[in-house]
C-alpha cells in the first residue's frame, strides 16, 4: 500500500508520513556511525571508518570529520557526496556571515540554514531528499559547547550525547545509561570509544577503524580547538579503555 | 477510488475533496497536541514534548513553542522542519513590517501572509502542503488579546480557546465545557493542564512531558510579557492541579 | 469512463467536458450555502455559518463576507483558504485602479480581472482550479446596484437574485418564484430569510447560524453604507418571520 | 484505439488526427447557437441565449455579443470564460495598434493575432486549447463588411454566412440554399431568424431567447454602427417571420 | 510494438524512428494536393481547394497560397494553423533580412530558417511537430528561379516539379513521366492541371476547386510577378486540357 | 527487459546502458553510407545519394556534403533536419572562432563543440540525442590533414578511413584491409569507390548514386581546395574502376 | 522489487538506495580499465585502449589519459562523451583558479568542483547520473603528489594506487598485495604493467593494447613533467616484464 505513495518528494501517504525522507533516513541507517558526546570541556566527535580498502587510500583530511568554521566542526553518516554539497554551504554561509557581522556564524543560526535546505528537498518535485545526517559541534560565547544533530527531513536538535548511523539506536541506549551531567572531555572519550566498540560491526576496535576529534577551549579560555587524534593517541585510548587486547567476549 | 486522485495537490477528487491537504492533516493528527486558551489577561499556549530523548536533548530554545515578534508567539504540531521554513518566513515579514511602516504587524496580516503560502502549495504542481498547524497567540492595540489556529490547506480562524494535533477533537470538547467567558488567565492555565492530562497519550503528566508559555501584558500595560514557564512553576501547577500523584484512575 | 480526463486541468473529455472544473462546482456544492438579492435600494448579502464551533471560535470579521472597496462586497463559497487568494487579489485591483484613475474601479471590470485569474487555473498544467465560487455586490454611478455570481471556471453573470454552495439549486427556484421586480430591501432581507430556512441543513435558523449584510446608499444618497446585521438585528428579522418559534414542519 | 493519443495536446494520432483539438470542437457543439450573415449593406450576427435563468439573471451587455472595436463586433460559441480571455486580448490589441499606427487594426490582422493564440495553444505541453469558436463581423475602408469564422484549432476563414454551435451543420445548409449574393440587411435578418427558429433546441422562438444585432453604416456612409436589437425590434421580426404565432409543426 | 514509442517527439523507437514525425506526416497526406513546376520561365503552384463550403465561404487571399516577400510564394499542404505560425515567422524573417542587409532574403536561407524551427519542434519534449508540408517558390539574382518542398520533419530539397498533400505520389509520378528539361511556363500550367485532374478525389475538375498561380518575370525581365490565375484564365486551361468536357473515363 | 529504461535519455538500464543513444545510432544504420579516405595528400569524402527522386529534384548544394568552413567539410549520415542544425552551429562557432582570435577553428575544438552539444542531448530531460553521426574533415598548419567521425553519443575520434550509416561495418574492414598509409588521394579515390560499389543496397554504381569531393591543398600549397567531383569526373573515375560496365557478379 | 525506484535519479528505494547511481557504475565496470600507482617520485596512470579499430583510429591526443593543467592528468574510464564535459570543465576551472589568484588550482578544491557537479545530477530530477569515474594525478607544492578517485555519485578519495573500470576488484587486489610504500617510479610503472597484464580482457599485452604515462618532477624538481610514453618505450617495459614473449599461461 506504501507504494503509491513512495516515489515523491510531493505527495503524502494516507496516513499523513513522507515515504521518499523515510527512505533516505534509510541510507544513514546503512552508512557508518558518528557519535558525539558533549562534556563542561568540550566535545567529542567520534565515527567508524570503512576499513576495507585502508592499505590503499590516502586521507589527508579526515573522512567523515569536517571543520566547518573555527569554531565549528562536523561529523557526517550518509551519502558523502550529498554531505559534501552541505558542507560547502555550511562553510560559505559562516564565511558570509563573518565578513557581514564580523563574528562568529551563530551555532544555531547555521544549523537552520542547512537544515531550510534539506527541507525544501523534501517538499519541491523534481528533487530528492538530502541522505545525509549530521554532527554539528560548536562552541560560542553566548552558549557555550553545543552538540547539534540534523536528519534529512531538516529536523535538528541540541543534544548532549547522541549518535547517527548504523546501530544508532543501540548508541544511543549506551549513552543514556552512562552519559553523567559533569562528565570530563577525558571520560568523553572514553565513553565514545566504548560506544563504537560495542556497536560498530566489526569485532575488534583498532585506530584504523575509527576518527575522532574533539572540540574544546585552549588553557587560558582565549581560543578553540580543533584537535583529530593521531593513531598513536587512539591507541593509547584504546589501551586504556582494554579494546586493542583480544576482543571482548561480551560485545 | 480516493486513490486516482489522492496523489497530486493540483486534482480535485470527484466530491470536489482535495486529498493530499487531507493527508497533511493527518500527519498533524499524529503529532504532539498542542493547546492555546485565551483570557482577558492574556494568552496561555501549551504544548506536549516528546519525553522519549528527553535525557540527553538539550532544547535551549522551546522545542515547540517560537516567539515570532514581540508581541506575537506561536505553538506547533507536525512536522517540525516544515513549521521552521514558515516561522522564519512569518519573523522576516514581521521585521519588514516595522522596518516599513515602524509599528508592530497586525497579527490577522501576519496569519493571512502565511497562510496564502500554505495556500499557494495547496494548488501548484511540484509541491506538497506543509505539513503542520499553528497556534498563534498576539497582543495588539486595536483588538487586544488574539488566538489564532491556521491548518495546512491555508485556512485559519480566531478562537477563544483551541488544540491541534494529537486527540485534538477530545480536547476540544474539553475546552468547549470548560471555557467560560470571564476565564483569568491563572484560571487558563489550569484549564490547559487539565487539557493536556486527559488527552495525552502519557498516562502521568510530569513537567518534563509538556511546555507550557504565556502572552500577557505586565501590570502597567506597557508592555508585552513572553513568560516560558520553568520546571518549578509547571510542577507547582501540576501539584494544584493533583496531576503529580499517582496518576488520575478516570483518565 | 471519465476517468481518463478527469485528472488534469489541460484535457478536455471526448465530449468536450472539462472534469477538474467540474470536480471544483462540487467542492462547492457542499460548501455553506449564501444568498444574493438585489433591489432597488440596496442589495442583500447572507450566508450561513458552520455553527459546530461557535462557542470558541471569534470571528472578529465576518467569516463569508468580505468587503473589497468601499463601493464592492462579496459572499462567499467553497474553500476559504482559496477565496482569501482572490479577495486579496481583488482588494488590491481595487486599489490600484483608485490610485490609477482617481476614481472606484468598475464592479464588472474587476470581475473580469477576478475570472480571467480563475480561467487561466482551468487551462495551464500543473494548477487546480479554484474551489471557490463568489457573489460580488456593488453600486456605481453608471449602472446603480449590482449583483454578479462567479463560478470556479470564470464564467460570471448579473443576477437580481441568486445562491450559490448547498443546495443553491432548491435556493434559485424559491428566489424565481418569490422575486418581484419593484422589492425593497427590506422585502429583500425577508426573502432571504426565507431561502436560508428553507434551504440550510439545520432545522432551525437561529442568529448564529447565518450572516446578512446589506449594501446600500446613505439617506442623502451620498455615501454607500455597509451595513453588516448584528444578533439583535437578525433575531428580529427571523422573529417576524416566525422563524424562531418552534421549527416549521414543512421545511 | 483513440485513446491513447487523446489527452495531451502534443501527439499526433497515428492517423496524424490532434484529439484534444476535436474535443474542444465537441464543447462548442454543446454550445448555444451563433449565426452570421453578410449582406452589401451590412452584416447580422445572432445567437442563441439560455433561458433557463432568465428572469433573475441580469445581463447588462449582451451575453454572447462583444463589440472589440469600433468597426469589429464578434458572436461566441462555447465555453464563455474561454472566450473572455480571447476577447480581451483581441480588444487590447485594436487598442494598441490604433495607438501606434493611428488607424483601425485590420480585421484579418486581428484574426490572425487571435488565432496564432489558439493554434499555440494546440501544439505546446501544459496547455488544453480554447473551447470556444468565434463570429468576427467588422468593415474597414479596404474591403468592405467582412464576416470571419475562427474555430479551437487556430484556422479561420471568410464567410458570407455562417453558423457556430449547436447544430451548425443544419444551420448551415438551410444558410447555403437559402443565401443569395445580392442580400439586403432586412433580409439577411429574416434568414437569421429562419436558421435560429429551425434549429434551435427550443421549440417556440421568443425574444427573450435570442440576441440579434448588426454592424452597418449610417446613412451617410461615415461612421459604422453597432446596433443590438431591442426586445420590441426583435417581436416585430419574429411576427413578421411568422415565428410567435402557434410553433410551425414542421420545425 | 510501435506504440510505446509513438507518443514523444523525444524518443527513438529501436528501429531508429521518430514515429511523431510520421504521424505528422500522416496529418499532411490527408490534406488537400499542392503541386509545383519549376520552368525556366517560371514556376507553377497549384493546390486542390475544399469544395464542400465554397458557396458562401469567401477568401478574399487565397486560401492554400501564400505571398512570403516579393520573391517568394508558397502553397501548404496540411493543418492551416500551423501553416499561418510558420508563414507569419518566414514574413517577418523575410522583411528583417532585407531591412538588416537592403537586399531580398536568398531563398535557401529562408528555407533553413523556418526547418530549423521545424526540426526543433521533433526533439524538444512538450512540443508536436508542426503538422504542414510546403512547397515554395521563388526567384533570385544568382540562382534564378528556385522550387523547395519541406516537410514536417525540417527536411527539405530542391526540386523541378514536386507534390505534396493527398495522392502525392501518384502526383509525383506522373511528373516524373511528363517533365522535360525544357519545359515552358504555358507547358507546365498544363502538366499542373494534368496532374491534379488525375489525383484529386473529385471526379471533375473546375475552376472553383483548384488554385493556381505563377510566379515570373517581367517581359523586361526588371520585375518578379505573382501571378494568380482568375477563374476564367482557369476555365480557358481546362477547356484546353479537354477537362471540363464530360469527366475523362480513365481517371 | 530493456523496455523499462528505453524511453528517456535520462535513465541508465540496470546493465548501464543508454537505450536512446543505441537507437539513435539505429537511425543511422538505416541511412545511406558515408566514408572518408585519408592520405598524405588530402582527404576524399563520399556519400550514398538516395536516387529515387533524382529525375525532379535539384540539388544546388550536395546533399549529404557540406563545407564548414575554408579549411572544414563534412560528410553526413542520419536524419539531415538534425544535421542542418549542427551544422549550422559549427558555421557559426567556425566564425565566431575567426572573427575573435584572427585564425581559422582548430578542428578537434570544432569537434568538442558540436559534441558537447550531442552528449548535452543525451543526458538532459525532454530532449532526444540528435539522430545523425558526422564525418569531418579538414586540415590545418599544426596537425596537417585530419579526419573525424562522431556519432549520436557525442563521441569522436580521428581516423585514417572510416565509414558510418548503412553497411557501415562491411566497409570499414574493406577499408582496413585495403588502407596503406603512404596512399595518394588518386588511391585513396579509388578505394572510396571500391567501398561503396561493394557496401551500397543499389547493383550498380552510376554517378548519380553518389557524391564525392575532395579537400587538398592548392600545388604550391598555400590555399585549401574543395573539390566536389563532376559527373563526368565520377564517371571517369568508375570506368577505370571497371564498375560502369555490366555490373560485377561477386558485389 | 528494484523495479519501481530504478528509474529515477530523484528518488530513495525502500532501502535507501539510488539505482540510477548504481546503473551508471555498471556502465563504468564494462568500460576500459585505468590504473593509478602513486610512488614519492610521481604518479603512474595507465590504461587499457580498445584494440579492434586500432589500424586506421588516428589518436593524436591520448585516448583515456587528459591533461588537465600542468600539474594535473587524468584517466578515465566510462562514457567518453560524458567525460569531455567533465574534462572540459575541470579545464576551464584550473584556468579561473590560476586567472583569480596566481596560483595553480589546489587538486582537491578542483576535485570538489568537479564531484559537486556529478552530484547534482543524482538529486535533480530530468538528468542522468555521469557514466564515468576518474582518476586524477596532481602534483602541488603543499601536499605533494597526489592521486584521486572519483565515481558517478560525486564520491572521490585519496589514494595510493588504485584502478577503476572492467575488473577493477581484481586489479585493487592485486595492487593491495604488491603495493609497497617506498615504490619507486621504476616500479610503480612495473606494478602497472603487471595488473593490467593480469586484468586485462586480451590475452597477451602489447604496445597498442595500452596507454601509459606519468607526471614527476624534472630533475631539479623545479618543473612538473607529463610524459606519455611512447611505443618502443612501452615495448621496453613488456620486454622487460616478460610480457612480449609467449603469453604466460598463468594469466
Amino acid at each position: 500500500m506504501a507504494r503509491r505513495y513512495d516515489s515523491r518528494t510531493t505527495i503524502f501517504s494516507p496516513e499523513g508520513r513522507l515515504y521518499q525522507v523515510e527512505y533516505a533516513m534509510e541510507a544513514i541507517g546503512n552508512a557508518g556511525a558518528a557519535v558525539g558526546v558533549k562534556s563542561n570541556e568540550g566535545i567529542v566527535l567520534a565515527a567508524e571508518k570503512k576499513i576495507t580498502s585502508k592499505l590503499l587510500e590516502v586521507t589527508k583530511s579526515s573522512e567523515k570529520m569536517y571543520v566547518i568554521d573555527e569554531h565549528i566542526a562536523c561529523a557526517v553518516a550518509g551519502i558523502t557526496a550529498d554531505a559534501n554539497i552541505l558542507i560547502n554551504k555550511a562553510r560559505l554561509s559562516a564565511q558570509q556571515y563573518m565578513y557581514s557581522y564580523q563574528e562568529p556564524i551563530p551555532i544555531e543560526y547555521l544549523l537552520q540554514l542547512i537544515c531550510d535546505t534539506k527541507q525544501g528537498y523534501t517538499q519541491f518535485g523534481g528533487l530528492r531528499p538530502f541522505g545525509v545526517s549530521f554532527l554539528f559541534a560548536g562552541w560560542d560565547r553566548h552558549y557555550g559547547f553545543q552538540l547539534y544533530q540534523s536528519d534529512p527531513s531538516g529536523n535538528f536538535g541540541g543534544w548532549k550525547a547522541t549518535a547517527i548511523g548504523a546501530n544508532s539506536t543501540a548508541a544511543q541506549s549506551i549513552l543514556k545509561s552512562d552519559y553523567k551531567e559533569d562528565i570530563s572531555l577525558k571520560e568523553a572519550l572514553s565513553l565514545v570509544i566504548k560506544v563504537l566498540s560495542r556497536t560498530m560491526d566489526s569485532t575488534t576496535l583498532s585506530p584504523d577503524k575509527l576518527e575522532l576529534s574533539t572540540l574544546s577551549l585552549s588553557d587560558d579560555g582565549s581560543e578553540i580547538v580543533h584537535h583529530q587524534l593521531r593513531e598513536d593517541e587512539l591507541e593509547t585510548l584504546l589501551k586504556e579503555a582494554n579494546l586493542l587486547a583480544p576482543p571482548k567476549p561480551e560485545s
